[in-house]
C-alpha cells in the first residue's frame, strides 16, 4: 500500500487546526512565543519555546513576555525595514558565532522577506532562519507538461544527489523560493533558465499563473536541523505547456536529470514517497485542476483542496504592481 | 468604486476565523448551538439559540445541553439514515404547521443529505431547513466558455425574475443544488439539460472537473427568511470549454437568457454587484486557474485563493465511487 493523496498533503500541512480540538490546540499553542515587531498589530510566526531558551535576545532591542508568551523586536515604531533587518541580522551573527542551532549551519546568503498587514515589507533575514521564527516563506512551483496525440506527460527532475536539502528525491518542473524584492512572475522566468535551460520568451508564451498552495509545515528530521520548527509555506504556481519539442535540460547543479512522465508514472512516484514532500502538493493541485482527480475518484477531495490552500494566520505578501503595494516594498 | 474581488468573496465567507481574533471568536460562538447526532462524536452544523429557542424538540427525540451549548437527535447509535430523517421530518413538520419560521416558507421538496466523518452518509433533510441547523450544504457550478480567436468569453446566464432567489441576477452557466445520492458528476448533466439545454455528450466531452470553493456563508436579507442563519457550503467545480458554434439556452423557467461576456464584461459586472454572491466566488476561482488574475495584478491574492477553499469545521462528503464509499450510502 502506497502512500495516498491525504498521507502526502498531511505530511506538508503538518500543523494542527484549532477546530479539529480547541483544547488540543490551545495546549499546544503553549509551546510557542508568538514573534512580533513593535508597531506591528499581528503575530509573525511562532518560535519554539526551546529556541527562545537559546537564542540570545538582548534587552535593548528585543522583549521577551512570558505571560503573552511573545517575543518582539523592539525597534521604533517608524523604523525601517533595514533598521529591523540589521537587529535581526546582528541576532542571528551572535547565535552562528555561538553555534547555537544546527539549522543555521546551512546559512544560505539569500533573504527573505516578512510581511506586515496588507502586504506591506516589514524586514528580511537569512533564509536558513525563517524556520526559527516560524515566519512564512515563499516560493515559485511550475508543473511543465505536454498535452498531445500521446496523452499528458509531466516534466519531473530528479535532484541532485550533492544538494544540502532532500538530495536526489524528484521535484516540480521549475521550483525556486523568493527573495526579498522578488515577484512570482520574475522569480519563475529565472528558475526556469537556471534549473531548466528553458527562454524567458518560452517560459512568458507558454505558463499562466493558476493560483497557489499554502500550507504549514513541521519541520521533521528529513528536512535537516532542529525538528518541530515552524514553516508556514506560499507556493505561486504556474503551469508551463510545451510541445514535444521543448526539452528542458538541467543548468545549474541542482538538478540531475529530466523525465517526461505519464500521468500513471507521477501518480505511482507520489505513493512511493519519490518527490519532494511539498512538491507532492502542487503536483496534487495540479491533478485536482486538470480533471485528473476529481470527486468520484479521490475519496479525500475536499479535505485535501481545503488543505493544500490553509489559511495561514500570519500576514502574508502582495505583489501587487499596482500604486500602493509597490509603494509599501519601498 | 466598484466591490473588489476580496469584498465579493466576504459576502460568501462571511463566518468569523478563529485565528484573527480568538477571544471574539470564542464569544461569538456563544450564539450557536452545536447540532449532534447521538453515536456520531462531530458537530455537525451550529444552530443559533434563537432557533433553538423557537424549535419544538419533544425529549424523547431530543437533547439539548444548555451548558455545553448542544442540540442532539437522540436516535439509537446503530439507528439507519432513514430513521434519523424520519425524526427530523417530524420536527420540521411541526414547524411548518405551527409557522415558526419564515425560511420554511420556501419548501423545496428536496431532500439535502448530512454526513458523518470520513463521507459516510448520515441523515438528510428538507432543503429549505438545512440553514436552522447549519449544516453543509452541497452543489455543482460550471462555466462554460469559448476560448477562439476572438479571445476568452464566458456564458452568462441571468436568473428568472420569477425565481424565488435572487430573481433577475446573472448567474454562473450552470449551477445547481445536490441532492442526496446524487454525484458531482450526475448533477452537472442534469443541470446542463435542465438549466442551459446542453446535451449529455456535449457535457460529457468538453468538461473537466477542477476542484471545488468552499466558503461559510451567514445569510443576509437578500438570501430570504430569517437573517444569521449558517450555511457553509462546498460547490463543485467544473470547467465546460464549448466551440463558438455551441449556444446554452434556457430550458426551463429559471433562466431567463444567456449572454456571451467578454472577460472585461464579467469583471465589471461582478464589481457592479451584478452576480447571485456565490457565482462570484466560482469565477473568481475561474480567473484565478486561467491566469487573468495572477500575484501581480490581484493584491489580495493569497487572502481570495484561502477564503474561497475555506477548511469548513463539519465532516463533509465523500462521492468516491470506490468501494467503502459507495456502501456506506446505501
Amino acid at each position: 500500500m502506497g502512500k495516498s493523496n491525504l498521507d502526502l498533503v498531511k505530511e506538508c500541512d503538518r500543523f494542527p487546526y484549532y477546530a479539529d480540538d480547541p483544547a488540543f490546540y490551545t495546549a499546544h499553542m503553549r509551546n510557542y512565543h508568538a514573534f512580533r515587531v513593535n508597531g506591528c498589530d499581528a503575530n509573525l510566526g511562532y518560535i519554539l519555546n526551546s529556541v527562545v531558551k537559546k537564542l540570545e535576545l538582548p534587552a535593548n532591542s528585543w522583549a521577551i513576555d512570558a505571560d503573552n508568551r511573545t517575543v518582539t523586536l523592539m525597534t521604533d515604531p517608524d523604523a525601517t525595514p533595514e533598521q529591523r533587518s540589521e537587529l535581526i541580522a546582528e541576532t542571528l551573527a551572535q547565535a552562528v558565532k555561538q553555534d547555537t542551532f544546527e539549522i543555521l549551519r546551512g546559512w544560505r546568503n539569500e533573504k527573505y522577506p516578512v510581511y506586515a498587514p496588507g502586504g506591506k515589507f516589514l524586514l528580511e533575514m537569512e533564509r536558513s532562519a525563517t524556520p526559527l521564527f516560524g515566519v512564512v516563506s515563499y516560493g515559485v512551483h511550475s508543473t511543465c507538461y505536454v498535452n498531445d496525440d500521446n496523452g499528458l506527460r509531466i516534466w519531473v527532475p530528479r535532484r541532485s544527489k550533492t544538494k544540502q536539502t532532500y538530495p536526489g528525491m524528484l521535484d516540480n518542473s521549475v521550483a525556486g523560493g523568493m527573495s526579498t524584492d522578488e515577484h512570482p512572475g520574475e522569480c519563475l522566468v529565472r528558475e526556469a533558465m537556471e534549473e531548466a535551460s528553458l527562454p524567458e520568451d518560452v517560459v512568458r508564451k507558454n505558463s499562466t499563473a493558476v493560483g497557489c498552495v499554502t500550507y504549514f509545515y513541521v519541520r521533521g528530521a528529513q528536512a535537516g536541523g532542529e525538528t518541530d520548527l515552524l514553516q508556514p509555506e506560499v507556493e505561486y504556481v504556474y503551469d508551463i505547456k510545451l510541445s514535444a519539442d521543448v526539452v528542458p535540460k538541467p543548468c545549474d547543479s541542482e538538478v540531475e536529470q529530466f523525465y517526461l512522465m505519464t500521468v500513471d508514472e507521477v501518480k505511482a512516484a507520489l505513493a512511493n514517497g519519490e518527490f519532494k514532500p511539498n512538491c507532492s502538493v502542487v503536483l496534487i493541485d495540479f491533478f485536482l485542476r486538470h480533471g485528473i482527480l476529481t470527486p468520484e475518484n479521490e475519496p479525500n477531495f475536499l479535505d485535501i483542496i481545503s488543505r493544500i490552500h490553509r489559511r495561514l494566520e500570519f500576514p502574508t505578501a502582495s505583489h501587487f504592481e499596482g500604486t500602493n503595494a509597490s509603494d509599501s516594498k519601498q
